[in-house]
């Protein structure tokens, strides 16, 4: 009747400070997302295999976990559950069976975990935060809706203080038209693609090599690394070059037109400076990208790899409906950026949801203590009332371990008076505040 | 290739606007929660099972949905992971694993889905969310924390505006003792105590023969049946009633003082008027309870049940750790009440998170609309562009069935007097706003 406590491998279980940072990161993508027009849907973690699973079978479906209920089990039957590995296949299957309820361009934002059963490895999970965006048109999507991907990525990482970064953009026609100038088959351009996605990690040896082996021709595969090694600096940078780029045939010409109001739509939002930029060298190896790229890094530490990663489509759900359904989207692997984050020390936790603590020197200071909390939360500010009347020093202890900022101090004499001492657990200084002004001052300061 | 999307039998999926209502809700629940001084955790919904399931055995782990990843699943092996059913197990697990990290009381609120293989049928969900607060002791934890559940469940349910509500309370100890006292044995008072839950739905008759089968004398049944009859009009008359409620036995004794404090604690929070009561009806089924228990429900909607329960427990973790954990805690099924409350049509669902809508006449206007909305959107106010320069009708069409309140109307005229438009599509009144004032005129009005 005894077990070790545990949890499986692979999940990263957060303690309480911990947890509120995590929340912070959370609440501020949300709050950025729903500025940007952006709408929630959360969709179940459980669906019907059947449904779920109905593609090809890539890497991602062989690590679906499977479910089934008790019953199910005990009658020997296979499982007709699956979790979700993605937010990807659910908004598909989501937009397809509610249609007719909504309204296109559907814009959506949806931040729930997803599983995955990966080999145990660090900093790879089983069971983690994804936070996507999508633009989803029936029918048709003006390009120009590709410009609010980085937009919104933009923002995003700006709000969350976490250092400089870059959000590179690029458009898959390009490089497909540059192939097929280059006289490479269509039914190689995924190979290549995946090849040259590999560019930053293994060098451009390997790549050589590797292009070399799928039948590229030295002079074309040194024309493709010429084309690829480009980067802009910026925003009005990546449009220049743009204007100037030549485009041998219809492909280019649409990839170098579709950046080319991306850009531009970039610039009318005053977006990026030199954040956001054209680097020719994202692929995105998966072919379900057909048009525009986007990946992010942190510009101080490249080894993380992209942080947030997307692009276009041509078409979300025709496995579920036959209704074209063109979109565009983007996705930021939340619990991985935060435990990278908290690995390279750009995570700041310590601080609680709670901002004021009441301490007690008698229980008959409850009834007071309890007027005070009263007050406090009915003006906004988090408050907690000491368990029990011990010793101040143990209460003050409670409180800073419990990352709380401010401790009220407040003796029968206080009380008279009309005043409580409040002390700052941060700095340690110490202050006496008329009752009345209470609440004021605690509104005025912020928690840990 | 082709698959009929739609969602497991038991899930309740939201449109948009109603997971915007449904986002209120747990917005407003996850504040009230913090102002009172709890903090988040999060667990894993992937527990082990050997871990999750040690328990003797109940109803709701004979409903457990166990999980396998592919390979272990093609490998023929049994499943070893199972999805969390509640919040309380993974509670009990997360704080014997982290006892030494964690500081007692420890406060915690989580509010995350959990899953249940139930049978299909209306109003019963196999995914729903569960949004719960419980104070965990080291060793100890005073009798005064139960009064903290009602306070904090008081002004949840003030806070969501869903009508007149009751918070009930009683403790189980009083009428255990009682039932010392009428001579029934101990080993059968958890039958006892069950039939007596079912009072309140099948009738005093039917507990009455029920009991009668369990031996109970008809005497001892009539002095039952009055006992738990009685209901307090709200706060100060429970404590004139415990004040003066005869204690034959130490158990009641300890039930009345108990009791006595908890209410006393809300009197001293000023909390609840009439809304809070003590039911002696009240007796919570589970013998996970050993003292004060609560219930809640809607004074309009007696039918639908207790929308909010817990209660005080004497160890939350004894299967995993030997450190005794006396806690007190309660839940509220978050899905399930927004379910009923739709039902009921108390919900409002409409609004969107989006509270501007800007249109375009012309390509053109792209430019003067981004800025804007970058302004829009530094002061706080959610900002959507339309996605075309289309008929204006058919821009504020599709603004109107997203839930947005307000449309921005701007031609080349208005620009030129640094004016916009201002339409409100709730009451379709237009009024013209200087640029400059545009983010205040939104900020002091709300979304829809």
């Amino acid at each position: 009747m005894s077990s070790t406590p545990r949890t499986m491998p692979g999940v990263l279980e957060l303690l309480p400070l911990e947890q509120v940072a995590f929340q912070n990161m959370v609440d501020t993508v949300r709050r950025v997302y729903e500025l940007h027009g952006f709408v929630p849907i959360e969709t179940p973690v459980l669906e019907l295999s059947e449904v779920l699973l109905t593609k090809t079978g890539g890497e991602t479906e062989r690590q679906v976990y499977f479910a089934q209920s008790t019953g199910s089990l005990e009658q020997g039957r296979d499982p007709d559950l699956a979790m979700r590995f993605d937010l990807t296949v659910p908004l598909a299957r989501y937009v397809a069976e509610h249609q007719n309820d909504l309204v296109f361009p559907f814009r959506r934002y949806q931040i729930q975990r997803v599983y995955r059963g990966e080999a145990p490895q660090r900093g790879r999970f089983r069971e983690f935060y994804q936070a996507d965006i999508d633009i989803i048109g029936r029918d048709t999507l003006p390009v120009s809706a590709d410009a609010e991907c980085p937009a919104v990525i933009h923002d995003v990482f700006k709000e969350l203080a976490i250092g400089a970064f870059t959000v590179k953009v690029n458009n898959r026609r390009l490089v497909q038209g540059l192939l097929t100038d280059l006289g490479v088959i269509g039914s190689d351009h995924a190979a290549v693609l995946r090849e040259l996605d590999k560019l930053e990690k293994r060098g451009s040896e390997h790549v050589r090599e590797a292009l070399g082996e799928l039948g590229v021709t030295d002079q074309a595969v040194s024309r493709l690394l010429d084309f690829v090694g480009y980067a802009s600096k910026g925003v009005d940078d990546a449009i220049e070059h743009l204007r100037a780029l030549p485009t041998p045939n219809e492909l280019m010409e649409r990839g170098r037109s579709e950046l080319l109001t991306v850009f531009e739509a970039l610039q009318s939002l005053g977006v990026g400076g030199e954040a956001v930029v054209l680097d020719c060298s994202i692929a995105r190896g998966l072919d379900y990208y057909t048009g525009t790229v986007f990946e992010t890094i942190l510009d101080d530490h490249p080894g993380i790899g992209s942080i947030c990663s997307g692009g276009r489509y041509d078409d979300l759900a025709g496995m579920y409906t036959k209704t074209p359904l063109p979109g565009v989207g983007i996705s930021i692997g939340l619990t991985r950026l935060f435990w990278q984050l908290r690995e390279i020390g750009l995570i700041e936790s310590g601080g609680s949801t709670t901002q004021v603590f009441i301490t007690l020197f008698t229980e008959a200071d409850r009834l007071p203590a309890a007027a005070m909390a009263t007050t406090l939360r009915n003006a906004g500010v988090s408050t907690l009332i000491s368990d029990a009347p011990r010793k101040l020093g143990k209460q003050l202890k409670y409180a800073d371990r419990s990352g709380i900022r401010f401790a009220i101090i407040a003796g029968t004499d206080e009380r008279a008076r009309g005043v409580v001492n409040v002390k700052d657990l941060v700095d340690q200084s110490q202050i006496e505040v008329a009752d009345a002004d209470l609440a004021s001052f605690f509104q005025s300061r912020g928690s840990r």
